[in-house]
Formats: structure tokens, C-alpha cells, sequence
């Protein structure tokens, strides 16, 4: 447990100039209320935890954090929140992507105006087998329109999720056209071929696997980090991975991590990492998620708790 | 040509109430600027037409009208003007489905109280591999939320595009749950077993396939009329085709409908379709489309307009 004063210090000695994100992202779940509406204060009390825990960076509205089942209000309202309630801005990359420009370089607007170090931003999802032209056009005109040297963008490649490949010509035309706007890439193909294969093509790109399955490789090999869901349940040992020496210990830490991360994948993501947020905050609301994803069944629930006992998590 | 008292008498006489939507229904194409925004008039211009020509029903911001590639604010927008220029209420049938519920309540809200005839809700489309449940707790909180015995939600199966699929066990569900709230359902699945199974399981619903090659057989049924993106071109042809007496005439007309209609499969068909009306209007701006879909090459277009000479049309 940490006190307020332990928790200002720890987010004041974090607030230096972000030089581009590295490291390990959280892409913070989102709590919601048991009428499914956003509980910002949770959110806010959740994010300086993360970062109390060793995040160097809160990759808000991924994923993982049912970005795409909140509104635009929804969206701009909680990075506000999150920045008067203490969270410094240069550690936030916050999700801004959306099938239609006009509300995408909304987002993006207001998230650099807020100051945020970054934004992860998804192709447009809704049309499939897309052109690179295509998708090229769509970054094209959320980057012109929002007309901010400042903007440090990071592209989102979930095929799985998204229906539309970034594929290594595409980034490699985005970073001609735009320089150090293009910042890097989150890379959530779950393989690790694709992440390696980014990582050796864009060295001038931060790089950031889904998994921390990847992080020793990946950072290895010139990569940035990870931004990985399971961060929200373990980041603290994630933070030890990176910061470890060599050796031995490390090996363990890296398989205990790896352990944990294969408890969830079992299981539907989100909803079995807001479950285990609901046991470790003692807070039944945690496991509230929107629509269409639904909760854990009771008999799931009581296997993850089993199978995370197991682990020693 | 139709003067504007023609189009006064033609609009006044088609705005007798509405019992449910049948017939031809036009996922009525958006105009865009050359910049990109979204031309108000020219769509005002064209929903007018195309009820001219003897369109049933307008199911505005549906895939045909690059509905996800549109702000919130440009749809309720949009709903706006083309009342106020005329086009009666209860002919609109406005996408309304966002992946989030905040939005997708606060359109559908916005369409009845617009006083649309019904609107046309996707299921959320970001998450896949979804459960039953999930997107029957999307669709209920959406309905719930809006709270008014008006509604008349139709159900948008396209799993193509969204990724989820609306089985006859969820649709059977949801309308024991509703009641007459669930008016009918498109089916872009582009199967006739599908539509046919749809008609079937469920006669009190209002089926409509995506394909005027369905529409006889789907009428023949029970089925409700067809939802068709190549409408956009030939709605006179196909209101000639439900009014027409069986017979051979028909059936050279149902073979004539088809052929203009294999045109427009051979090509990326919302930009196909919005080439043939830069050539049908002689306006160039008509072939602008958002990012991610991209213009018909110029290749491709005098290709085209080839085929259409070559099918009469």
C-alpha cells in the first residue's frame, strides 16, 4: 500500500519530458458502474496505480479497455479527468481512432491539446479488404487535418480485431510522408515473426508487441516495450523484467510472468481481467463489462481464481 | 424529367403513414464535396429523386452510404435537413447503430423523434467471435434506453462486414422480448437460403434481402421487399418490377434488373455506384468516396460505363 504522499512523489519523479513512449503500456481497463456507465473516478484511483506500480505509460482506450464501446463524449471526458486528477499528461496515449475522420481527428485534437505523449490510433474497421491506398488516405487526412507537428501517432495493427492489416509498405509510406509523426506501432498479431519483422524494417520506429511473452526478444532486438493487457494485472512484474540484470533470476521472472499471461488467455480477455481486478479490489463492479462483451460465468470465475492461485498471482 | 409541382404532388402523396416498411428501399449513396464534407443539398436533391422514381423507403447511412465513415453529428445532422427540405419523416429508415450504446441511443432517440418510419441498427462491430448474449444485451440496452413504444428497429445482418452474425435463435429472442419494437431485419448476407430461412422462422417480421435478384422470389415468400445498394441506380426499373402483373414482361425486366445489377458486382461497389452517378448527373464531385474506400480508377471507370452501355442501362 502506498500513501498520497508516496503516490505524488512517485507521479512527480515520473512527470520528466517523454522522448517518445518505451517501456511497458498498460492499456488500462476501463471500469464501469453497475448501470454501465463510466466510473471516472475508479479509472482515475486505477491509472495512478498503474503508474505507482511501474507503467511508463497508460495506453487509454485500447482494446482491452473497450474503447470502441464508449462515445466520443465518453472518450474526451475521462483523458480530462485523468489529467485534473494528477495524471501526468506526457504519460497518457490515449486510443483516438474511429471508422469516420471527422471524430478521429476530433480525438486526436483534443488529446494533443491535452497534452498526452501520444496517440495509439486503430485504421478505420468497419469496410474489409480495404487498399493500402486506402487506408493510407484515411491516416493522410486525420494527420493533415489535425495539422500539429507535435502529433506523435502509433499505429494500431490487430488484423484480428480490426479486419485491415498495416502491412510494412503501408508504415513505410506513412513514416515517408510524415516523419517523427509516425512514432511506432502497436503490434497485436499475437506472433512473434510480425513484431520481429517490424522491429528489423523501422528502427526509427518504437515498436511494441501485445505480449510480454515478447518483451525479452522484443527489447532485444531493438523493440520498444510491450503494451499488453495482462499488464493490467501484472505490471509490477513487468517493470522488474525490464529493470532485472540478466541471469537466472530474470529467467524465473520472465516464466512466472508468462505463467500468469497464460492464465487469461484461456479465457475471454477483458472480461477475466476486470474478474480478477474484482478479487484483487475486493469491488464486484469491477467486473462489469458493456455490451457485446459479458461478464465471466460464476463457474469461470471460480477457475480463474484457482488457476491464478496456482500460479503463485 | 419532373417539375417541382410533380415532385410536391409525387412527395405529398406518399406521406400517408407508414404501417411498417415494404417495397424498394434505397441505402441512398452520400455526395461528397471534393474536400471531403459531406454535401447536405446534393443529398437532399437525391433522397428526393430517388422517392420520385418510386422508392418505398430511404434506408439512409447504411453500408451503401459509407454510414461509418460519417460523424454522429453529421447524421442527426443530416436527418435534419432532409426533413426540413421535404422528404417525409416516415419514408427514412437511419442507420442508427454505432459499436457503443451512448451513441447508438442517442441516434436511434434522435430518428424518432425526427419522427423516422423505423431505423436500421448494426450490431456492434468491433468485437468478433461474440456471444448470442452479448448482442442481445446490446440490442436490449439500446431499446431500453430509448424507451418509446415508436420505435421500429431493424435488425442489420451483414456478418461480412460487422463480424457478427444475427442468428435466427438471437432474432427469435429478441422479438419475444420487444414485441412489434423489432420490425424486421436486412439481410446482406447475399445468400437467398438465408433470406429465404429468415422469411420462414419468422413471418410477422419484415425481411428484406440486399439484392434485387431476391425480390421476387423473396416477395413470392412472404418477405418484405428488398434493402438494395444498386437501387441507387435502378429504383424506377425495380418499382416497375414489384407493380408489374406476372408474366413474361416481367420476366425480361427481372432479367434486365439482374443484368445491370452483375454490372455493379464485378466492381468495388459503392464506388461503382458513385462513378455511375458522376456519369448519370454529369458531376464529377458524385465520385467522391471517404478513406478508406478509394475512386474507381479511370480504367475502371470507362470499363463501367462500357458494361452499362453494353446491359442498356
Amino acid at each position: 500500500m502506498h500513501g498520497q504522499s508516496d503516490l505524488q512523489s512517485s507521479l512527480e519523479m515520473r512527470r520528466k519530458p517523454v522522448q517518445g513512449f518505451k517501456g511497458v503500456l498498460v492499456p488500462a481497463l476501463t471500469p464501469f458502474k453497475g448501470d454501465l456507465s463510466l466510473d471516472e473516478e475508479a479509472m482515475l484511483a486505477f491509472c495512478r496505480s498503474l503508474l505507482e506500480q511501474g507503467a511508463d505509460g497508460l495506453a487509454i482506450f485500447g482494446t482491452t479497455s473497450e474503447a470502441n464501446s464508449l462515445s466520443l463524449a465518453e472518450r474526451t471526458a475521462m483523458v480530462e479527468r485523468l489529467i485534473e486528477g494528477g495524471i501526468p499528461a506526457g504519460r497518457l496515449m490515449p486510443g483516438t481512432g474511429a471508422c469516420n475522420i471527422p471524430e478521429a481527428v476530433q480525438m486526436t485534437r483534443h488529446a494533443i491539446a491535452s497534452g498526452a505523449g501520444g496517440v495509439l490510433v486503430l485504421p478505420p474497421f468497419y469496410y474489409k479488404n480495404v487498399s493500402d491506398d486506402g487506408v493510407f488516405a484515411y491516416y493522410a487526412e486525420v494527420i493533415e487535418r489535425v495539422g500539429d507537428g507535435a502529433l506523435r501517432l502509433y499505429l494500431y495493427h490487430f488484423p484480428a480485431l480490426s479486419g485491415v492489416s498495416l502491412s510494412p509498405a503501408l508504415v513505410s509510406r506513412l513514416a515517408s510522408a510524415y516523419g517523427p509523426v509516425i512514432a511506432g506501432l502497436k503490434d497485436s498479431s499475437g506472433s512473434w515473426e510480425s513484431a520481429a519483422l517490424y522491429i528489423k524494417e523501422f528502427p526509427g520506429l518504437a515498436i511494441f508487441p501485445s505480449s510480454e511473452r515478447f518483451l525479452l526478444q522484443g527489447l532485444a532486438a531493438g523493440g520498444a516495450g510491450c503494451i499488453s493487457a495482462t499488464a493490467n494485472f501484472q505490471v509490477r512484474n513487468i517493470r522488474r523484467l525490464i529493470d532485472a540484470p540478466e541471469g537466472e533470476a530474470r529467467r524465473e521472472l520472465d516464466q512466472a510472468v508468462a505463467r500468469v499471461r497464460g492464465v487469461f488467455e484461456k479465457l475471454p480477455l477483458v472480461p477475466a481481467l476486470k474478474a480478477a481486478m474484482a478479487i484483487r479490489f475486493k469491488r464486484e463492479a469491477w467486473r462489469v463489462v458493456r455490451p457485446p462483451l459479458v461478464e465471466l460465468s460464476e463457474a469461470q470465475r471460480r477457475d480463474l481464481a484457482s488457476a491464478l492461485d496456482a500460479v503463485g498471482a
